[in-house]
């Protein structure tokens, strides 16, 4: 699989569980949301306008997409957790299944962030994510065509420790009409 | 990585959360256990009555260990989720990163169980486990030697519809004294 097929697959509406382990603390989140990925054309402005704040050649940029999520959590009860956010792939032009990704704005932080990925043997997308004050490694694999599973894990910058272990299973909910 | 040194790593008292999304209902369960795993000898007679009972030459068999756990979910507050069983590695004489594991009670039914088993180059243990009604699919991996992430998905025999889909992040609790 190459992170075009990842991204294609990955196309349309999903209904997410997902489960945060705070490590340090046992403690178990919840959090119920829609998930929203749609493609976006390679000269979106908001493609070009990430790929400029990163100096990055935005004729190198394959199957940009955008994320979009609504949630709630068990822990905020009454608060709606939501955002989107810009992804733009670029696969290195010597080893096709490796390559960076842009993002307008991080996961373990609300910054821009940029981060390698791998796709390994097994079709799992491998991503790291250094931050300032943190790093996030996520694995996200297809079960099957309507079934995608993530995990994320947040560490500490050095690397070593873990803080927070997150589990996804997303359920596709059918073409947008 | 090899499963010698998987499970060598794997060897160790382990706190686990395991979050279980029930997927047709979008239930959230929440576990926490304790996770002993101790190595057994080659001979130990519960490896060679296993090796009987699935008719394997004794002589294949690499790094044997047994598992014992108790817990407690959210689901059954008063309950104590607690279980023991042998786990028996045969690898593939002619693929060293395959191979088959026995085990005296199932993940999905609890029954004697043998699973097929594949180390990834990126170091995950992946464990496919056919039973009766259902089948099982496991990704293990260690995060550092200290934290170990799991994902079991219960499938239809089919194969194509999930079931159930869990998380388990283990922190090792130190060297039993």
């Amino acid at each position: 699989m190459d992170i075009t097929e990842f991204v294609a697959q990955s196309i349309g509406q999903w209904r997410s569980q997902r489960s945060a382990h705070h490590l340090a603390f046992g403690h178990f989140e919840a959090v119920e949301s829609e998930i929203d990925i749609m493609a976006l054309a390679v000269d979106d402005p908001a493609v070009i306008d990430l790929c400029k704040l990163h100096n990055v050649d935005p004729t190198q940029v394959v199957s940009p997409f955008r994320m979009t999520w609504e949630g709630q959590s068990d822990w905020e009860e009454n608060e709606v957790i939501k955002g989107t956010c810009v992804l733009v792939p670029i696969p290195d032009p010597e080893r096709r299944k490796c390559g960076r990704l842009l993002r307008d704005q991080g996961y373990a932080e609300e910054i821009a962030a940029i981060g390698d990925y791998t796709l390994t043997e097994d079709g799992m997308f491998v991503l790291i994510t250094p931050y300032e004050r943190a790093a996030a490694e996520e694995k996200i694999w297809f079960v099957n065509p309507n079934v995608r599973c993530r995990v994320s894990l947040i560490k500490t910058s050095a690397g070593t420790g873990v803080v927070t272990a997150s589990f996804s299973s997303e359920i596709r909910q059918g073409v947008k009409s």
